[in-house]
């Protein structure tokens, strides 16, 4: 290849079962989709209807580099109303076309090359690849089951260097559906690293559940959030990342050159989906979904015979101890998608601490999530005899 | 600053001119916009009916990462009918948020740090950070006006190293409106080194004129474009980039990582603007218009005093020597804008061999582009005397 920047950056793995189960499918196999995380609702329908007027008032040209102002405004608001945090600056929200580029941008402001960026093991599997592309160095820190898979401030401190830049948090987690308690949160602002907040499952909590801002804790960070998880808005593609006053001008330099602006429509769409009255409601109703399907997949996994030490209660996966089928969870997860015909994350896609584990995402009807773990449950069970 | 990386990298002038003429609108004055380099005109409705179209259809969600297959092969249908470019296979087709982030994954996939890029001088100002932003190094080869601001080829050559990794062209160019002959095409080339050719202003071209795409010479190269400029779909942020058969991968993997899918709906709304038949007629009447605004803006231009040697034929730019007026651009831009309340980009923008020209943008209506025109000569021969 030509170049060493993109040795290091992987396809996922979650992409190669979803190929596979797509050839199935092709070759007439009912498959169940339990491995790609993104919400099965439509978007709600006032979200859509502001963006089909912004298009018929239009609004088709560049907007400010950062996001239309109302839309900023509106975020501030929202991580005041949520979070108690008064007095957010507009100018240091910068929206971008999902969440995803936001997180190019922000290490390429702070990361320079040999940097190190200590994230959890296992975590998002993007994360990585980030500093990789910027030629930065990603230092894991392992999170354990029966510790809901939180980060230890202890062992984050023995992993520090001087070469440490930042910490990559993200609670509510992808892949295990924890969040992190707020003194761990607290434990973790004191380090005085600079800290980046993946904040995209904010909102998706159950049981009484609430998740912080890092921003209660410390101003030395960046906050990462969109709207693709909590209004259903993937295909949208709308995000956008809270900076440190003194970072604005070079992430907004950033977003300028790379991205010039975000899709005029979407954002109009997304400032309707943070104060139109009726969104909370739909929200509302999908929480409440997702919730009791959180119940059922728990239950349903552990009835068949997958250790689960800690209940997830936030975002919508299950990160399931599956050491009882297999140790190895990429051979597992192809097994149960050619002979279950059920799509499944093998743990090892988000690090080497998540071998054994399979992500069974939610985000999916009752019905089909029954279906599935039924399939599964009888794989298992005749391939176990 | 915390990062190396983004020392480099500046914000345009432009924008700053643009700021100002804001500030100046805030006060109640009447600015005309010569400086920004969008199309005035409205998206066709059979494009946006589309975008409507899949909004109600329920097409919210995360699309393939290199874009939904229609798109693909409409583009690649789309360089056969307008090339002659057969078989071009559309899993080689990255369709992107706009033009500008395929820019960075292209870029990310070929350039190594320290790797050196050739670029033109003047040329576009993002260019070369797109190579400061991976610690790359942009090297310059001037153009002349009385040459049409075309590359030599032997220039070129002369500043080739072992580094040189690519050579960068854009035809009709940013900020020049300039085309790049067929037979320095050629041999640009004939070089062997990688082009990376920036079509975005293709279709935009007058006086029966036509740009040649770098994919009738080479086949190795990265090609870019984007609905922005010929479909005035510039806040839709949707661009491509044909990548070659080796570099699909690697450049995939940074899509998925870097931005996951573009905006679904933007998809089917570009999917419209190359299929919809009502489109292709709407296309030709903004460039009877670009085309009429063009001449006018020559005429007087050189009435006014500016010197144009050759007439710019496409895109929609006229970068007119203005070195009778001042030998400073930046200052003479502001001094037209608090003056004469008309914005124009300074030349220096966009290299220093830019410097003693400003560039005016005539996506603007007929009327605006001769009252701005109008108080620039007044105010000129007002200060001349």
């Amino acid at each position: 290849m030509e170049c060493k920047r993109t040795e290091h950056i992987k396809s996922f793995i979650v992409m190669d079962v979803l190929e596979r189960a797509q050839e199935l499918e092709k070759q007439g196999a009912d498959i169940v989709h339990l491995e790609v995380g993104e919400p099965d609702f439509d978007t709600p329908w006032p979200i859509k209807g502001a963006a089909i007027k912004a298009l018929i008032d239009g609004e088709t040209h560049y907007t400010h580099s950062l996001g239309i102002r109302e839309l900023r405004e509106a975020i501030c608001e929202y991580y005041e109303q949520n979070y108690g945090i008064k007095n957010l600056n507009p100018d240091r929200v910068v929206v971008t076309s999902g969440s995803s580029p936001a997180f190019l941008i922000a290490f390429g402001a702070l990361m320079n090359a040999g940097d190190e960026i200590i994230l959890s093991n296992p975590c998002y599997a993007c994360y990585p690849n980030f500093a990789h592309f910027l030629q930065a160095r990603p230092v894991y820190v392992n999170v354990e089951e029966d510790d809901g898979f939180q980060f230890q401030p202890e062992r984050i401190k023995e992993a520090i260097t001087n070469k440490t830049k930042a910490i990559m948090i993200n609670s509510p987690a992808n892949p295990t559906g924890h969040l992190i308690d707020a003194d761990r949160l607290q434990a973790i602002a004191e380090m005085d690293l600079w800290i980046f907040s993946d904040e995209i499952y904010h909102g998706l909590v159950y049981d009484g559940q609430k998740a912080h801002s890092i921003l209660e804790f410390t101003d030395k960070c960046f906050v990462f959030n969109g709207f693709s998880k909590l209004f259903a808005m993937t295909g949208w593609r709308l995000g956008y990342v809270i900076v440190p006053e003194n970072f604005v001008r070079p992430v907004q330099c950033m977003a300028q050159n790379f991205f010039i602006s975000a899709n005029a429509p979407a954002q109009r769409a997304a400032l309707a989906a943070l104060t139109h009255p009726m969104v909370a409601q739909e929200v509302n109703k999908m929480v409440d979904m997702y919730d009791k399907r959180r119940k059922f997949m728990i239950k349903r996994l552990k009835e068949i015979g997958f250790k689960i030490v800690r209940e997830p209660k936030g975002a919508f996966y299950v990160f399931a101890n599956a050491k009882e089928f297999s140790q190895n969870s990429f051979e597992l997860a192809f097994e149960i998608l050619e002979n279950a015909h059920v799509g499944v994350t093998p743990g090892i896609d988000f690090g080497s601490n998540g071998e054994g584990f399979l992500r069974f995402c939610y985000a999916n009807s009752l019905d089909l999530i029954e279906r599935g773990l039924q399939r599964i449950e009888e794989y298992l069970h005749s391939r176990t005899k």
